[in-house]
């Protein structure tokens, strides 16, 4: 029996211990699933006899490094700074290494030493970071080895609601961690390269510079840009293309929305606001209104942020009930984000029988013997239901199919790695068709931004 | 002869000496004029007779114990975290210090032991921290003396250019350090209460938040908030006061065009741009705008910032040059707000004949035997010249006049003081007024915020 240690059995996980427990008889797996919480781990497993459930702390040294040393490879689903300590009992024990997270700098740290073990420490494997990137490098190197040459690379991903559960006049729900679409797009300017030119936008203008895509059957996206866009520019070896852009996808509309609280300031997760627990919805919003003796929040929201009465961002606002003063925040010492993210909460959780979605758009566009052309490539997928939902298929089945590839010595190549290799890429994107995560790529003329050549 | 040392010899030092070395004779006082560069020094004291200039790098330990165990009394015109060494050696050797800086965690944690060896730490006593400290608490205190309860205080500092000087669309010039007028309202959103309601605004709306102020002879102001109005409510005992506000004065209209930087997103610090050397002021401003193959960056950034071709903004915008293909920023590895200081600097900087103007406005509201009142406080300062400009006066009178008062045992307090004692202001505004910085007071009645009043 090859021993699986996944350590981490949150929500991300699901679908990956279940690929896994599938193939359990016929790979001749045993899974042994970790976690703080041992009825979580349990749960995953449901007394599968192939698989075991432990409770595993990975503070506790002793323990960690007894379950790795027994271990025939390990997986990581825990929080991407955690990885770190486990990647280094792995070099100790010998052990390949499988994460979904970005590589951090201690993690690249590790590389020389992982080759001269043999090792392979396979990271950002998940949907965004890990199926835009196995997508992305196939077409690219179709295109290369055609003779092409890249002129543009547009990609784009969201984590949203299926068109089922699409209930409300945002047409969104937490889909995913709360906190990080609420601070979305902070910490700095969004860069990327537009036909040559460098390009930046500051967090205000974000959500109001927004591109527009079609999805056949699913109807129109937008787009608001990535902070860094150039992150993959020399991994994928586009050091010279012309246009290279990143985005978050949301339905048409949602940015323009998203961008009132920008504007209002209700995104700032920089420092607490007085006496929130205490605080209703209504006092909330007017924190951010100038004073006035008798006008209404209603009346001062309207005209600071120039919304007409039949404007539909006002019936967004009061969807979330905003102006409640009777709804209390009810959070201590709470910054306005965590406020924001709390309120959100109440109308954007997903119901127990809503369905996620996520969709991926890229966008190549290249030159071929004189002529410009260009390749679209999506990719949408539903969730089943809320434990395997599109996130966890998506996140998780590339993390198992690795796991697996790397076992069976058909991912061969040792280091900290990410996949951008064909050995990585051609393998789990056919699989995960079976799965119903399918890229459908159309070729067209490539108009670059060249309007008058629509 | 008592000996003052004045280590810093910049251009806040000039009205500090002048006023000095005219006081010289009469109160004995030999000057060391103390400065990194001995021909800033020599300058500074005009071969006056009671007056030295010394080369001084503060980092050199020993010639710094030299010049302050030999001075009477130590006056620190340094940057203001340069000043703790200084204040360190001051308690070593029983010197008074006197500092126009805001009080450090470093220096406040000196105040005991201060207090123990009989010595006055005096800081704060420049103009904006320093004249607004004294003129504000001269009032306060008395109101109090008269049984008044204290309302609201809205206090607003601006270094402007003097009318006569007046001569761009923007009315204004760079009169102090231009680098801090760009990053204005960054760092967190400004805080504030109206009403015994927190206020909080984000950066994106400081510059569209404003305040209008009248000074008559003057003419109209605006003010937008200060980041944090709250640092002195209780040093000025207004722990309960229901409005209290601190902003920033500049001309009319300077806000709603400034923040057109904003939110291009040219005052961001915070990530070098690529390519800044070669770039053209062009190229400066296209980068903040989307990529079109044929709309100018003209109608491109009318179309973002909703610019009408008759908008006094449009020509704010063109009177900095900012179209130019052929100017170049000449800057390598610089930030937005380096670049955009650089193109600012070409058209703000003072000329020789002109003058700078400092504008203070308080506003206070009380109750007094259940009638509301209101007193306004309103200073206006011109430059002589740009020697003795209305900065380096309203820095450097009251930091001297502050030191001779100290010689003279007129102040007394020990420890780390700022200057809200009457001992202190009392003085040192009387003295003032012989300087040309007059505060004019009106009693009015109190309308707060309240417009139906009016």
């Amino acid at each position: 029996m090859r021993r699986i240690l996944i350590i981490g059995a949150g929500r991300s996980a699901s679908s990956l211990i279940a690929y896994l427990l599938s193939k359990s008889e016929s790979e001749n797996l045993h899974l042994v699933v970790a976690d703080l919480s041992l009825a979580l781990a349990e749960k995953k497993i449901k007394n599968h006899p192939n698989a075991s459930a432990i409770v595993l702390d990975i503070f506790n040294v002793e323990n960690r490094k007894a379950a790795i040393k027994d271990a025939s490879i390990v997986i990581s689903m825990l929080p991407a700074h955690l990885h770190i300590e486990i990647a280094k009992d792995c070099l100790q024990f010998r052990k390949h290494l499988v994460t979904a997270s970005y590589i951090s700098d201690a993690m690249q740290a590790l590389n020389e030493e992982a080759k001269e073990n043999n090792l392979i420490f396979m990271n950002e494997i998940g949907l965004d970071p890990g199926i835009d990137h196995m997508s992305a490098m196939k077409v690219i190197d179709e295109i290369r080895a055609k003779g092409g040459n890249m002129l543009l690379f547009e990609s784009f991903c969201g984590g949203l609601v299926a068109p089922e559960s699409d209930t409300n006049l945002w047409n969104y729900k937490f889909t995913w961690a709360p906190r990080n679409v609420v601070l979305a797009g902070q910490g700095g300017a969004a860069k990327f390269i537009q036909e040559g030119t460098y390009k930046y936008i500051p967090y205000g203008a974000l959500f109001r510079r927004t591109e527009f895509l079609e999805v056949e059957g699913y109807g129109k996206f937008e787009a608001y840009s990535n902070r860094d866009s150039l992150k993959y520019r020399s991994i994928y070896g586009l050091d010279d293309i012309l246009t290279l852009y990143r985005g978050t996808i949301r339905r048409v509309g949602f940015s323009k929305a998203w961008n009132m609280f920008v504007q209002l300031g209700m995104t700032d997760d920089s420092y607490i606001m007085e006496g929130s627990e205490n605080m209703s919805y209504r006092q909330f919003i007017n924190s951010f209104l100038p004073y006035h003796p008798t006008d209404s929040a209603e009346i001062k929201t309207r005209l600071l942020l120039k919304i007409d009465q039949d404007d539909i961002m006002w019936d967004k606002l009061l969807e979330l009930d905003l102006f409640n003063p009777d709804k209390k925040v009810n959070l201590p010492n709470a910054t306005p984000a965590q406020i924001l993210e709390k309120i959100l909460s109440d109308s954007w959780t997903l119901q127990p029988d809503d369905k996620d979605m996520i969709v991926m758009y890229h966008k190549f566009g290249y030159e071929l013997n004189g002529e410009k052309l260009q390749i679209d490539s999506k990719m949408v997928c539903i969730g089943d239901d809320q434990t395997y939902t599109a996130m966890a298929k998506t996140v998780g089945l590339p993390v198992a199919m690795a796991t697996l590839l790397i076992l069976n010595k058909k991912i061969t190549t040792p280091g900290v790695q990410l996949p951008i290799n064909k050995e990585v890429y051609l393998p789990i994107l056919k699989e995960l068709e079976e799965y119903g995560v399918v890229f459908n790529e159309q070729k067209m003329p490539y108009f670059g931004y060249n309007p008058d050549l629509f």
